[in-house]
């Protein structure tokens, strides 16, 4: 959050005080702004009053009304709330967090006349848990936040929801609604539904069967972990775009299998299915916002006890070399793990001799 | 490596001084057995010697031939070179590395009369890299060995290979051949196949959409930077059981689409396929052998610079706790990442406060 800046001074009313509309509240109140709370549960509502979000006392705010609404109601809810607020609100910038955009345009443009006042967003935040109690003040430091203005939308109301959104520590991404949706549709509605149906595929082997499985099967397959009924809610909304992005999938399946049923298997259409996916990857954002850069890889072997890896890293920082990433590859059977430190390759070398030096199984 | 044993006091060939053949070379020659080595390439072959994986002099094999050869060549080439070894040492027993079994055995029984001294076999280990130069006599130490023994195979040469196997450190796993090429199919290659075809399916958006994806699109798509031939190789070999996989994986599809473009959605149907997926993800082996445990996350805000992880890894072993698992998330246009901590349960609180009181910003 941006504690260098003053507040700015704005009456701000928060609808819906779940886990995103709360964080909100808990953000803009640590900043100084003066935040009012709604929400139709009671319970969760004093929750987050006691938890310090904003005030439920809607009779204080100002006779002009709030500058602006941020209504972040369940999906299903938000187009009735987002209505109902433009019009007892007739001053206020009214914004929301809803996860897929255009459908909700619709059922909002349908309901209502002016939508300059609107300014449709989605955070790209969250956490396993739910609710008012599960609220962090930053829960959007370094998250990126869309949003996603129509031709209705006056250009001010923008810059001022954005101005508020970096204010919380997020980065804005403006972009229209349809290509929000479709962005969404591949980049993360299709990985969920990937993950999920290539873990429903393991049910007809057996326990010898799975264990011949690696990293990457885990890699592929962690989001099916996630929360069924939230996900088929967020998967209907965007149904559209994520029917047109599963058909393309269906397509490329269908190519490469056709290329396996060959007789005998076609190995350069194999070869150039797969190079397409070596295209499409060096395009997923790294850090920084920069292509995934491919770095060094420099493994070293770690005993299953408490303070090991803290003895490594500690190594690792004696050494001056800054990780790009980590990951933890568990062996079954065996009471140890593979530790891949990802550095520059120019620091790989350097790193790998430092912890020999150390006395560790560095396998670089 | 089971250094505490005894050399088996073998005699041992190994064809093929690639990266596996020449790993293999190298472990046993540490362990204290007498090794041989060929390859077809003399330049291979003279480093895998120089590099200490056994002898290339033919002519000092015992009269008896060798008690045990392992083929470690190039897939396409294995059946005759198996063949071929079994009709040269006719005492011997031969055993192989090849990544898929059932096509191989077609091959080799197509060939040979006599497979009773033949182990199938298939090392789940390797590296980036390749050829004699990248070996490694730890290669093979913490990963799962498949032995995927015939009717016709003697049972004491699957104990043979078994030992020889368990010295070199990895955990044995005996299945059948079509048992293994079904599981690999399913744990292994589709896997591979839906990170290529979904990174694929990224080449519609322009690089805003692409910055709308997370850490779940960067876990999906992570094995599509694997090497394109190589793995048209793999898939090709087991062209049938990754074929029906796929067709699988298509009639999940299709049905999670029709879902979506009921009008309206059919929410239920998209819960169940998710539900179906949370299922078989609750089966793919996490550390141990044990079914994935559902750790306890503890997020931390860690700074990109150097040193900063080895800090935080130390405080975390002077806690006392036992890290199950971590994962770094970077966040684009921001200098600062976030760890997350993964953490029995019981355990996740007392990280949280040790590491607050550290002055670390724990999102707990």
């Amino acid at each position: 959050m941006n504690h260098d800046r003053d507040p700015s001074g704005q009456s701000i009313l928060i609808v819906g005080t779940g886990l995103i509309g709360t964080s909100i509240g808990l953000a803009l109140v640590e900043m100084g702004e003066r935040v009012w709370l709604s929400d139709a549960d009671p319970q969760a509502l004093a929750t987050a009053v006691e938890r310090g979000a904003g005030s439920s006392d809607l009779e204080s705010l100002p006779d002009e009304g709030p500058h602006v609404v941020f209504v972040a109601v369940p999906p299903l809810k938000a187009a009735q709330v987002i209505t109902t607020s433009l019009s007892t609100y007739v001053n206020a910038t009214i914004s929301d967090v809803v996860s897929t955009k255009s459908k909700l345009l619709l059922d909002i443009d349908s309901m209502s006349g002016d939508l300059s006042r609107y300014v449709p967003g989605h955070p790209m935040a969250g956490r396993e848990l739910s609710g008012p109690s599960a609220a962090r003040a930053d829960l959007f430091v370094d998250r990126m936040w869309a949003l996603t203005p129509t031709e209705q939308t006056d250009p001010d109301r923008v810059s001022q929801v954005a101005d508020l959104v970096y204010r919380l520590g997020s980065s804005v991404v403006t972009t229209t609604p349809e290509q929000h949706d479709r962005a969404v549709a591949l980049t993360s509605h299709t990985p969920q539904i990937v993950a999920s149906l290539v873990a429903a595929g393991l049910s007809p082997l057996d326990d010898v069967g799975v264990s011949l499985s690696g990293q990457g099967l885990r890699d592929v397959t962690r989001l099916a972990a996630s929360d069924a009924d939230l996900w088929a809610e967020i998967l209907a909304s965007n149904a559209g775009p994520v029917a047109s992005s599963l058909t393309g999938l269906i397509d490329r399946l269908e190519v490469l299998r056709d290329a396996l049923q060959s007789e005998p298997p076609d190995q350069s259409a194999l070869a150039a299915s797969l190079l397409a996916g070596a295209k499409g990857y060096a395009r997923v954002p790294g850090k920084h916002g920069s292509a995934s850069t491919r770095y060094a890889v420099v493994p070293v072997v770690v005993a299953d006890q408490p303070g090991e890896l803290g003895r490594l890293f500690a190594d690792i920082g004696a050494a001056g070399v800054n990780l790009e990433d980590v990951r933890i590859e568990h062996t079954q059977g065996r009471p140890t793990g593979l530790v891949e430190l990802e550095v520059q390759p120019s620091s790989a070398e350097l790193l790998a001799g430092s912890l020999r030096d150390q006395g560790w199984d560095v396998r670089f």
